[in-house]
């Protein structure tokens, strides 16, 4: 048995588990935030919130740096006194008891594979231009953002694409059952049409989303 | 015991750890290719390599993307006659059995979480600008590259600024070793000059990329 897994199953089994405090630390118009809402909920843990307004600069204050992230974003989950960025690293963390993560090694890598897919190639995309065009507002844009609108749409058309293309007889991205990479990939892709993307367009994708929605425990974004 | 450790360490034991071949699908100009063969490296796993140069479109055939990487790009590592997209992925399959993966369950999702932050905040930034700069050359970048120059720059920045101040006081980015964190984030720090990245302004840095640098079994980058 590796040594990473020995420790952590007799420390959590008889001391560890019961006694942590959740909070997590959000904006809830954030897809981001959503996922580690949606896993908690899926995973039967329950989450305190903070919310902050990302555009009124609340997560940029001295408090916010200094206590919450040094990098300035929001989520983080916050565990009894520890801080923990990043929202597909929350994810991994709550859903670490759960069949949420894969028995199989490849499958596991492969589920952490398309959660880096997610925040390189779909995030910067389909989210951004949902941000950009939702919420900031098209005649808000700067040029310099006006100038990448084109370049993100033709990238987050690609992800959407190879997203269809891999779920096409497949019910799930990875194995047999819904995995933190269904939930890392659902968070933006069902709510992608605020950013102008039509989702007709990628029918496996249309048919996921709603498996995904039938989850028991699901919760939906606020 | 969670089932997804069970299953994993009584099917990993008995038959199927001694049997896998690996090959890496690489360019060895690519700092993402080059985290994997540290990996492997470190733990000691022998990886066979197959050369593609990006620059020339061979990652973008109907036969790479139709057997290899749908999505066009590398590192691939081929675990026997499956294959493995994403860098990060592919150092967490490697090295699920060693000390580069932290015992402590928060470690471990710290560590996923610095994994993130290097695919969001560094690699878009910091290796972008070696690849536009160093490889493409500024006379022959497109307009909308060129209008990017600046907003990569701070971006890049600001990701080294946050590296070193995590840094200062402490030998690793999670723990008390070296985990895939440090492995992740040295890749494209290590080389950040050549994207005109001046490592001096980060000291902290620097003191860490020698102690990398320093591992036994350290392989450096072709």
């Amino acid at each position: 048995m590796p040594a990473w897994k020995r420790a952590t199953i007799s420390a959590r089994s008889f001391w560890r588990w019961p006694v942590a405090r959740y909070i997590l630390h959000e904006d809830p118009r954030s897809g981001n935030c959503y996922k580690i809402k949606l896993t908690a909920a899926l995973v039967g843990i329950p989450l305190e919130v903070r919310q902050y307004d990302i555009m009124a600069g609340e997560t940029r204050t001295p408090e916010f740096l200094g206590n919450v992230n040094a990098n300035g974003r929001i989520p983080v989950l916050q565990i009894d006194d520890r801080f923990l960025p990043e929202s597909n690293a929350a994810c991994w963390y709550l859903a670490e008891d759960s069949a949420l993560i894969p028995n199989d090694r490849f499958d596991r890598a492969d589920m952490l594979r398309w959660m880096f897919f997610e925040q390189y190639n779909h995030e910067p995309n389909v989210a951004t231009l949902r941000f950009w065009l939702h919420f900031v507002g098209e005649a808000n844009l700067s040029k310099q953002q006006r100038a990448q609108l084109m370049a993100k749409r033709i990238a987050g058309c690609d992800a959407l694409s190879l997203m269809d293309r891999h779920l096409a007889g497949r019910d799930w991205f990875v194995g047999g059952g819904p995995t933190l990479a269904d939930i890392a990939l659902y968070a933006y892709t069902h709510v992608a049409e605020e950013g102008g993307f039509g989702l007709a367009d990628y029918p496996a994708v249309e048919a996921w989303l709603a498996r995904v929605a039938a989850l028991p425990r699901y919760v939906a974004m606020s």
